[in-house]
């Protein structure tokens, strides 16, 4: 079982127009993304709950249980799925905090079999990278993705250039945060 | 935050060919169901993990985290869904001891109203239902969940002889123990 930390933070921004000058929190962008598509009943997208190997619990009254110990799990598909338009959609999201590469490490190789599965099956599978310091997210196709993920034993990250020439630049702003279905449009309907 | 009890059990069943003599135990069910299509490449359907609200997290070593206080939420969705045949499919799965209905407080309010957004943007919902000492497991479709949902005036149940009347068999046996694909096929392909 691999055990992973994850911070518990509850980071709320009110109204965003840039990235600039700000830590990117990839996971509450996403997350007030999809409500926004949900509440505007554009698609239906949730981020699914962290796996967690529960191995104690506590029963203080009646109805009431109190998990006393318990393990983050290495999670074995991706973080968000739903359906957008009719299709069914999965993608996996992470963060960099460096400006030229993204390091392949970040990736498990669950996650990649799991979206090459999925677009197998007819779905619409990606990931978004999002590089903080600079600002920017991307739609990563799977065909760059898995380009970078076989040849490991050459390079263990794909360069900023790469994605950013290669990828839909993911645009932000005010609502929805991070449109990420703007590019997913561009790139899988028209 | 609604807190629910989840009994944490790893029953495995070597061969099954029939749920008569046995407790359904409809969870590791569709586990070994779902595993065996995913290993036969015929669909992508995995359950979610159950949410937890995590409050106390203890470091004893880096890069260890121990989950030393947590509680169970209530699901905002549902347990399952994946892609089957490039459809994106959504179900809960519920089972009950009695053998004369289901018992509509089973179900929550946000999950009646999940599975209708996944119907309503194209996707396929529905609930599997068990009844435990039958034996018997029923695709049940959304008209008829709603159908009753919407009226728990009148009563707070399904009747088993209704649902029996109304819904698809799962039929059960060894590989896959439950084939619910089957159901499915029928009901929204022919």
């Amino acid at each position: 079982m691999g055990i992973i930390n994850y911070p518990n933070k509850k980071t709320v921004f009110k109204s965003v127009t840039s990235y600039k000058n700000r830590g990117m929190v990839l996971e509450d962008d996403l997350n007030v993304t999809n409500e926004y598509y949900r509440v505007y009943d554009i698609a239906v997208i949730y981020k699914k709950p962290i796996p967690i190997q529960v191995v104690d619990v506590y029963y203080p009254a009646r109805n009431k249980a109190v998990i006393k110990e318990a393990y983050y799990k290495t999670p074995s598909t991706t973080d968000y799925n739903g359906i957008f338009q009719g299709r069914y959609l999965d993608f996996e999201a992470k963060e960099t905090s460096s400006m030229t590469s993204f390091p392949l490490k970040n990736i498990n190789h669950h996650q990649i079999e799991h979206l090459n599965a999925i677009e197998k099956h007819g779905g619409i599978a990606f990931m978004i990278i999002a590089f903080q310091k600079l600002g920017e997210a991307y739609l990563v196709s799977m065909t760059l993705l898995n380009k970078y993920y076989q040849n490991q034993n050459e390079r263990k990250s794909i360069p900023y250039k790469i994605i950013k020439e290669n990828s839909k630049l993911i645009v932000s702003g005010y609502k929805p945060r991070l449109d990420y279905l703007k590019a997913v449009k561009e790139l899988f309907f028209d």
